[in-house]
């Protein structure tokens, strides 16, 4: 029998063998990399003894079969497509845990009481088709069915329903039955994947237990328009500065943040763009345009909207105060999905158990996870500590976090099996 | 005997329709346009019994002999070139308010004791060749000999040297010359000049007696280095936010600046450029990276350096603590230039009789007398009320706000000759 962690490393090293695309892989939506890598899966998971299936909508299921195969079942999955040039791991660790963790049980001749189902999730990286994700929301009957026609992949043009098919998936199968996931078919729904931050790295900490997916409120289109001036002509009292107004309007955001840290509440917020036009600005011009986008997290949606109504507030009152006029535009709204208590109790109960070191904490980024919790399926994420971030060549994960996590979730299926 | 506004009026229309090109007028330096404002001023200066001389650096002298021609002689005078789809009083204004004060002083039988010389400077809008006050500088032989020949035209390309041959100056008698004004026989040098800013028209008032011209404090080449990061998954202890950063410099600055204000002191503060790059920037990145660029003005070019001291402080702790490497990179410095203060108690003493409502004001933008000033010439400045800015199509100067300030001018002439 081989050893779980052998079985990981070789997969590893087949998926990045097949999506190679210097520097980094390469691995779109819906794309023949995406299916090789599937292939990949379903070969190790036979090996498992695993029976492997796909629905319309491309996903592919690698189930070991439970005493009870009309149970609810527990399922184990993460996306395998990835950005442009980006690493080998975020999405695809998650898939090769499940797969781990399954031999791993199977070493320890686990008898299963419910089917444990390893899913391969398509189209999660929101690079390629323009819609948050993709491929879990369509499974439950989520995205709109024009969407399968309207949206079009960022790098060939073409539709979603054309690439669907392209890889054996059914666009019209999937219209006609609406969905091809039941939530009450579903027991747990575990969501294994490498933190795209620093926070276990700078901590010493192999696995991190996820409390939920932070939602967002994001404002893409603002704007602050005052007059262009002559920067010696022009007194202080009569400018109406948009770079002066902006700078303050970001030092209240932070002030914001201040206030919810003290009070121990979960918010981000980052003005990812914050610019003079480079083409109206110069030297000696007082600045009389800023754009800016800003994107604010929160676990709790209700502190986003109350943060939202602050920096209205914030907005009309620097804008009277410098003259000028601050837009934040229509923001769009996200909203958080919080995990499951007792999936995150007994994931935190088997890391205790077996000397993990481990935390809880938010994800900043989105997870296919966030689709599953809304459904009503109980759900948990397993962060594993990585170097360099996510979405680029550079991702790293050490094997012995990832082993560590391994024994996390197996330990968390035994429990739930 | 023409009545000295309608010579003023005229000689308006005459500058317009030579040199019209829609939106606005357009005046190079060295340009046929600027020559064939120089003929039409000549002409007018010719039936006001004037001599016209040019020298070797293209300036040209209208000059109305008085008692004593060897004694140090007064020179009215400004700019006739112009931006680019610029106004129509930027410059000119000067040099008709001179032939109209001249007019004024005929009118009057005024004999005058010593030469009154109303001269057209060359070459002061920098965006034709980048050297500030390029014609005055060259006047004093401030400008060094080999930039006549490296210094190129920003529309042409071509040399200094070259535009001056063609508009009939004399380059390499300049340069063997060395300078063709000798500040020893200037007994004054008085600038009218439309005010650039809003503040005469704000306070309903003609015309502005001018302090000092300010020195600049620049920073040109400002960045701010952080690191890209993701906007969800990293937590703010881990972030290094350039524009989180740089709004805290912005604050620092107008913090600097209330208490230059409550003090009394003069100063203004602009950061023209103040952005992330469209390239690299995105709604859900953490910003890496701020180019920005700051330009201070002041009356007192110690306060300049000091506000440098403290602004490299704050650079120091702001990167410290959000931390990101602020660089502020090499300044320049243009020294300011203080008028003088009989010829501004002159002039203030000519508007009080005259009832003319004015007021004592510092002018932020640079202009030809401050090189006068630099040299030891007694120097003034005489702002005419002016509505929507300069350098622009909508330049516009109230007629009757011009014949007041002509007045003042006209008798702080008498005063002085």
């Amino acid at each position: 029998m081989t050893d779980p962690m052998d079985l990981a490393a070789r997969l590893f090293d087949g998926l990045a063998a097949l999506s190679q695309d210097p520097p980094g892989v390469t691995r779109p939506s819906f794309s023949h990399q995406e299916n090789a890598a599937h292939a990949l899966l379903a070969d190790c998971a036979a090996d498992l003894g695993c029976t492997t299936t796909h629905d319309a909508a491309g996903h592919q299921y690698m189930t070991w079969p439970g005493a009870d195969r009309d149970a609810p079942r527990v399922i184990v999955g993460s996306h395998v497509d990835t950005v442009a040039h980006g690493g080998n791991y975020d999405g695809a660790a998650g898939v090769v845990m499940g797969l781990a963790a399954l031999a791993l049980l199977r070493e320890r001749d686990v008898r299963p009481s419910v089917d444990l189902c390893v899913m391969a999730i398509r189209a999660e990286e929101l690079v390629w088709f323009p819609t948050p994700y993709c491929g879990s929301r369509m499974a439950f009957g989520l995205l709109d069915r024009d969407e399968l026609t309207t949206l079009a992949r960022s790098d060939t043009g073409r539709t979603l329903a054309d690439h669907m098919r392209e890889v054996g998936a059914d666009p019209d199968a999937l219209r006609a039955a609406g969905r091809t996931l039941d939530p009450a078919t579903i027991a747990a729904f575990i969501e294994p994947h490498i933190e795209q931050g620093p926070v276990l790295e700078a901590a010493g900490e192999a696995v991190g237990i996820v409390t939920g997916i932070r939602g967002n409120l994001r404002y893409r289109h603002g704007t602050i328009t005052g007059r262009w001036d002559h920067a010696g002509a022009v007194p202080r009292e009569h400018r109406a500065d948009a770079v002066r107004a902006g700078a303050a309007l970001v030092v209240e955001v932070e002030d914001l943040w201040d206030a919810h840290d003290a009070a121990g509440e979960d918010f981000v917020a980052t003005f990812g763009e914050f610019w003079t036009d480079p083409t109206m600005h110069g030297l000696t011009k007082v600045p009389g345009h800023v754009r800016f986008t800003l994107d604010m997290r929160s676990l709790d949606n209700a502190l986003l909207w109350w943060a939202d109504d602050a920096l209205r507030g914030a907005a009309r009152r620097i804008g009277e105060a410098h003259g000028v006029t601050i837009d934040l535009g229509a923001p769009t709204n996200a909203e958080p999905a919080l995990m499951d208590e007792r999936l995150m109790r007994l994931l935190e109960e088997g890391a205790a158990a077996l000397g993990v070191p481990h935390r809880r904490m938010p994800s900043g980024g989105g997870h296919d996870c966030a689709t599953f919790a809304g459904q009503g399926v109980p759900s948990a994420m397993l962060f594993v500590c990585n170097q360099n971030g996510s979405h680029n060549p550079d991702e790293a994960m050490r094997m012995e976090d990832f082993a560590a996590a391994t024994r996390v979730l197996a330990r968390t299926l035994e429990a739930l099996l």
